[in-house]
């Protein structure tokens, strides 16, 4: 057992200040504490944990990467906000900081020099897609042991670690209602498809519509759709607003939508008033993430209610416990799935149908 | 004028490996760089911008303190992710990380400590509030000479940089509004009044009211008011809901309600329609922050706009102008001060007023 002494004697220190380094406690000489700590770790003398830290050199910082779309108000979209909030609780009651860094969709990125230039102990990265190039990131962290974890996001053939929510369920759950409902002619409006949750939205919306014999069995593809029944946006009010007008001229036959997120829901609504159409009234809808907007709309909006906080809890907490395990768990893949629950409002509750 | 090869021969090394150092680029040992970086301060050599970021040890982060509060989603609140998003953009356009630290209100804070540790370049308060412990940390990091700023607080008597926003002229617009519109006895709710915005809130009704004749010159503080008229929540949903109630026997004579925020407003809302008032009919009611909820509730919330995103963006602005600046620059205090502006919808066009 290696001593503080010995580790004074080789610095050329008193004892007194070797504790001082290791207990990070008062002014000092940048050149000194490099000194103790060479010394420390030629020795390998480790006194607590608070000296790991040290020794190992860690920032006490979990790094959350997010996506940068100029003049987007990133923290006020529900996903980001709750997702960070989750983060944020964990990391505050684990004694981490959140280093967020933004990275430009598309432009390259290099996680791994995040940890090797010790900016961050661990990493969370929210907004991610699925391309070769990110693929390629995500294996080189895998592969080191690094601690990370991808947010509502996964990669077919990949085994990256993740936590994800049961989005293909989420909207089998909310279509099936539209179709218990008496609803027949159902649009679908879909977010961006690089994210892997408007591929699950997809799913579910299919095996719903196909086992109700509501779209032919050889429908596998948005481009195989009957007309007027898929739109597509990107997530945001504006594009929910644009796609009532593609909408209203289908309005005779459409009975429901289903939208992927409040956001574009609530946009459509809007939208589609303009053009003579009442929600709850003319057509049914069920939007997608239960965010607070989904309650003060009117009608109040039905929609499918997604754990983000707890995602963004589970993810921090499964990195931050990496951070002391040993190489078997490092390299262990993290596979959290969580449910989603549809919460029906007045927005599908259509006069002639049965709800 | 110092050059690298001078650099090499004193740290022993050649002058590729200066020029290694100061690029940051290649692996390293650790104590070669620090000996490049010791000798390189020794003769007080500054090749460029980035060999001075890194012989001042810069992080490249801008620290964020926010308010550590249990259970409350701090970004999924308006304020906040508003806040954020302006600090994240302009934080991200001059090649900033974010670190987010959270703080339980009340506890101690070394805010110089972050300083001292290379931890943050620069550092913006959020949810600050006027105790003597913060003003003698906020002056501790002004005397040192930090780059600091503090966002929608201030403080009576000192000098600290801010970025704040005219929430007394605010105010004092919407309760004229009111009063132009036939309203005679308009409630106040209002929020924390350890925040200096919620006195500004205060101080620009108490103005329109005196003026208008509809309280006596002698009301100074909340004690002073008539029953019924005054009212203190804490700027969440559930406190302008429970305020409902309180507020309910008072109905016959309440023409009109100011609220401190629109969580509150829509909460009082919510909860004085359980009493069987329905805003816009049985009273108008003005709300704060011109949130996205105020858009969509119904009917839609008349509210005071903040330009928070622009706040929080200035504020980073400033504190990184500050990083490179010289010593007369950094000691000179920020003090910017922006509009609020009244938005009118239809939750105050009462029948009977003249809105």
């Amino acid at each position: 057992m290696v001593t503080r002494k010995e580790v004074a004697i080789l610095a050329g220190v008193s004892e007194a200040t070797v504790s001082r380094v290791f207990n990070g406690v008062g002014p000092m000489r940048e050149k000194t504490k490099q000194r103790v700590l060479e010394a420390a770790e030629t020795l390998n003398y480790h006194p607590n944990a608070i000296a790991q830290n040290f020794a190992r050199r860690r920032s006490g910082n979990i790094g959350v990467v997010l996506p940068y779309v100029p003049k987007v108000h990133i923290f006020s979209t529900y996903y980001f906000a709750e997702v960070l909030s989750g983060i944020g609780e964990q990391a505050r009651n684990s004694g981490y900081d959140m280093l967020l860094m933004f990275r430009t969709p598309g432009e390259e990125n290099d996680y791994s020099r995040l940890f090797r230039s010790h900016k961050v102990d661990a990493c969370i990265l929210l907004g991610a897609t699925d391309t070769a190039q990110e693929r390629a990131e995500l294996a080189k962290l895998h592969e080191n042991g690094f601690p990370y974890c991808v947010v509502n996001q996964h990669f077919p053939g990949a085994e990256f670690n993740l936590v994800d929510a049961d989005h293909v369920e989420g909207s089998y759950q909310a279509v099936r209602h539209l179709i218990a409902g008496n609803c027949r002619h159902i649009a679908f409006l879909n977010g961006s498809v690089q994210y892997s949750n408007s591929g699950d939205r997809w799913l579910g919306y299919l095996r719903a519509m196909k086992e109700a014999g509501l779209l032919e069995a050889h429908v596998n593809i948005p481009a195989e759709m009957p007309a007027g029944l898929y739109y597509e946006g990107n997530y945001s009010r504006t594009s929910g607003y644009k796609a009532a007008s593609a909408m209203a001229p289908h309005m005779e036959r459409i009975d429901a939508v289903f939208a992927s997120n409040d956001r574009m829901a609530i946009g459509l609504i809007q939208g589609l008033r303009e053009h003579g159409f009442q929600p709850g009234r003319d057509y049914a809808i069920i939007g997608y993430d239960d965010s607070d907007a989904a309650r003060v709309t009117d009608p109040p909006l039905s929609s499918v209610a997604v754990p983000f906080f707890e995602m963004g809890r589970i993810a921090a907490e499964q990195v931050i416990g990496r951070l002391n395990a040993d190489d078997n768990v490092r390299m262990k893949p993290i596979g959290v799935k969580l449910d989603t629950r549809l919460v029906v409002r007045r927005s599908c509750r259509v006069e002639g149908t049965r709800f």
